[in-house]
């Protein structure tokens, strides 16, 4: 059902999160027409950049690497990219950053949310961004509530795949077919050269998931052996008018 | 992605189940072009036809009203429906029922397969139905279990809503709109005499479903006041390559 | 084991919510002579009031007007109410806010606790009172918390019914049977006549968990066809000396 | 609400459990003029004989022995026993057996039902009577079920404590006041002697859930320090007219 | 694997909790030349001290005594103190507190980190204590995080056994064979004297729980009859070399 | 604490599951000089030897080679292998079955036991082998229960990981470090030619594990970056007398 006029909202704690974890949707939406905007809460500059503090590296300088490469990343994945630049670790919540949020949510009228797990207990910066980006959708649809724009509709919401899937309680509700754009996935992931490892762990991962697409795919589908996938697990009802 | 080669196998403890919490997902499906099979372990005769007993008929007569009564409501949505006869309350699961599963799977290579909650604790033939389409689906996707016809491919099984949903832990991870189809399936539940006032429980059911498919659903989806919906819960992850 | 002693305390985010989802259990507390204080967090002047602001009124009109209802409908069913006037969308949690509901329990006395249920994905504000009334009543029992009256005892905690239930994971621990005061409850919600639709929702809602007080009571209780009934759920196990 | 019609049935897996777990809900039903009717599916003549077996008894011996002790636990308790003798370590699950248990509900037609838990990972027994309890039920209820009597009505049934709660999933929904009769319980476990550390542990467990009697206790009832206590998990909704 | 660089920290709402809950595993450790380190967030001075409010104590006499009764706890299990004085009922989340936290995990790099579980519907202090404990470990482990010492590694978790286990969803993960050492413990719970009657109910407890470390030991260890327990729920998966 | 006393019992559906899914803890306990013994319940010659049917392959020939690759690989993990042959898919529950298995308890006294997960929505055998693997290890501790050998102790019980672990509710209790015997696993797969690819998919998951090793290990133990590892599901507590 992805148009023209579909737009894709990811909400992430961190600069990179968008990339690993919902690099194939975003290219899905943004290679059929539709729109991304990526908002990263912060820029990871504290929790996810131990390479570079560890090369002394102070603070400023950490921030501006961290937003390049998300640029460039999201430049790649055809999508627009916001650094509300919150701080992390922790990642405080507050309702100035979730009326934020709210403006957000009014300006581009997703039509699909993309965020953190509710539950993550290796990292409480992706459970507070997963609040705040539910809270601030729930405000948005308020007639009452004041910001730019009209009352948001009900876009969906999911989460994308944590890091330790069991250890945050997440099922997969939902596994994405992302074969037709994962070059273009593996493209962004090499433009964040600090995490060379992860590209390989992100590919294998999306093999792995492509794996139990043809698993659970009904007979209708033709999938073929090279299938790559990524996870989610949805927050709300599929509304739909097919099964499958 | 319905097509013409779509087949919906239904398999229901007793006669009649099919048509009130699965008949708007079999008309979609066969007004589109598609197959549906419905296949009665029972026909519901000792514990779903409590009228009949008190006014006196017997066993074989029950059946046969209530046989007849299955095969106009499955005429009216536009499916084919077989009866095991293997007895109700209880449903006693046995291998050669799960082996006539197999067969009826392999025969009509459904591309969705609707059943039970696997839990419901008020009436123990629902779960006993739903555990024994669950193990035929398993079986006859291997290339060693004997039977005729090809290996099954993964077809998406999803739990129709149970009577009482909260106590059977049922939890609605599809809202189908069955608008278009909803004058159908109240016809169908019309060739239902005997259970007059479960008509008017299934229409507000579906009404009230319809509501939550208005409250869940993107911006992307024109959905009118009249909406009525049925709801359903995933066995197995999504596959789809759009998550909207 | 109700008496003229019995006193309920409705703890609720917004103004209506203790005439749709509680107006049972209130009226028939005070039915039999016991009381009812109704502390209304907000008056759901921006999430709940989206008529009124499509009609163009103004944020200290709709307060009125929802004020207006509220006391109208709490005086059918025999309640007091208080307003702390919060704020809604979001209801933000303070200490000021539990500091007030301690008073109200050490001054009310409370024998039976009404408040919403700890999750709701759809309304973020009922979850945050459902919480802070849950802190106000431990805290209430603290001899060293400083606040007027005598530390409180041990009153059982109950949950109403959300929108969405299975989504909320509202389990219904208790059937109420509201059948000999329903006509009052039904009055009260005429009381509010902003909301119209809700009537026949909730006239409707009552019969569905009547249904289920027949199908889930024993032998011993004569229930009628007109049967009416609330769903709660209970926080803390049910004390008691006799188990049917 | 008990009252001389009130019946209570208890069906457990091995003789001697309905006297620790369910002495006190026993005692209360017979000293307020009710009924009790134990059914023992088995003499847990394997499993629970460990004693009798190292002392060199033989199989027929120790099935004497222990009907002997439950019956006269029975007999202070003021129930009713019955010895189904089908078999324990394991106790098989059959229809013959599920039959009879339909036959003891049409003919008691118990106000309430007390039965094991559903899970329990140190005994295999216990879930498999549980199981068939309930399985009779619903059976016992269907007009078209062939047994003498009416069918049943919907007695709520509970699960009484096992030995390891947490591990069992047990969750105590309700705390039995059993101050009043612990004197007859204490009694009743004392005509058990092959079990004599037994007397002290449920005398202490007995302490510790009437301590949470009071801790959990609303302010309207009067409790003494030497409260005692059951505690029970519900199975199925309760019905009732007061939520205190 | 515990060896003379064991450091055990334990984070806890109230003075006292560390012995009630975890002086087995307190004393095990130091016994075996490691360090404990106790941090209490208040003294529990509003919501665990009836007694003295009772007895007409002031709020900074109340303090005094329960520093003093904890200090010498602490000194018989072999264990440091620190006391932040944060207030209790309620000890309210900051991130100051949790930044104090992190200094402690810093400067003491535990092995082992014991603390409060994050359910207790009874006392919402205890969640609070275990929320801070968690999120300062994981922002002890960023090289980011600005705080003297380095990084953290990643000390295994376990909540210690709350009031109402079952309540407050504790799973007895670990069963800790305190039977060495609990008469230090013994000693230590008799150095709280306004709580005497804990000191029976602490020891009940541990022979309870050293019941089913016998019930679950495997052949290999040799189990005494006079076995004392603790109950601890694990928060990350165990890392370990041998399953046994 | 293994020693060489050590016997650890795998019970599994099908050969060739103890390989990838167990490999590493036999052959931690075999190099440690301790016992083990691998009970397969089938060949998986229906449903885990579709390449083996598609070549024309009879059951006869599916079974010996299946027999001769797990003999192969249980030789080079240093375990004992038997085959209680009782078919697969389904692979059918029986008393007699459990028996042969209490027969197996009796005679090797494991110290230790792995089998399935009771949930795994893919493969039904799966939770069939785990029920009796754990209903025979209940009775195998009866005094009462008639098989040669001695009451057994109570070994701990572990499920080893599933293919799809969220979808089978597996939660990685224990991960355990299977480094210095990884080079004996990998030569175990390499024994099982007719699923090549199962070895590349095996070893990334050792190597996942192995980074979850890594992030979950406390300071005190010497993790390198080449560490393997495997997980595991644990049925009981754990009983220990050292947290770490």
């Amino acid at each position: 059902m992805t148009s023209a006029r579909d737009s894709v909202l990811v909400i992430s704690a961190h600069a990179g999160d968008f990339v690993w974890r919902a690099g194939g949707a975003i290219a899905l939406t943004t290679s059929r027409g539709g729109r991304a905007m990526v908002v990263c809460l912060s820029y990871g500059e504290r929790g996810e950049s131990a390479r570079a503090w560890r090369e002394g590296k102070n603070l400023q300088e950490i921030k501006a690497i961290r937003r390049a490469e998300a640029e460039a990343a999201a430049d790649i994945l055809g999508a627009e990219i916001r650094f509300l630049d919150a701080g992390d670790y922790p990642l405080l919540e507050s309702q100035e950053l979730v009326d934020q949020l709210v403006h957000v949510y009014r300006e581009t009228e997703p039509t699909l949310v993309l965020t953190h797990t509710l539950v993550d207990p290796y990292n409480g910066d992706h459970p507070a961004a997963a609040r705040m980006a539910i809270q601030a959708r729930i405000l948005a649809q308020a007639v009452g509530y004041e910001a730019p724009g009209a009352p948001l509709g009900a876009p969906p919401v999911f989460s994308f795949e944590p890091h330790q899937s069991e250890m945050s309680q997440f099922h997969p509700d939902v596994l994405l077919d992302i074969t037709d754009v994962f070059e273009i996935k593996r493209k962004a992931m090499e433009s964040l050269p600090a995490q060379q490892h992860m590209w390989s762990y992100y590919t294998d991962l999306a093999t792995r998931r492509g794996v139990q697409v043809k698993r659970n795919a009904g007979p209708n589908l033709g999938i073929s052996d090279g299938t790559k996938g990524e996870a989610y697990m949805r927050h709300y009802p599929h509304v739909t008018d097919r099964l499958n």
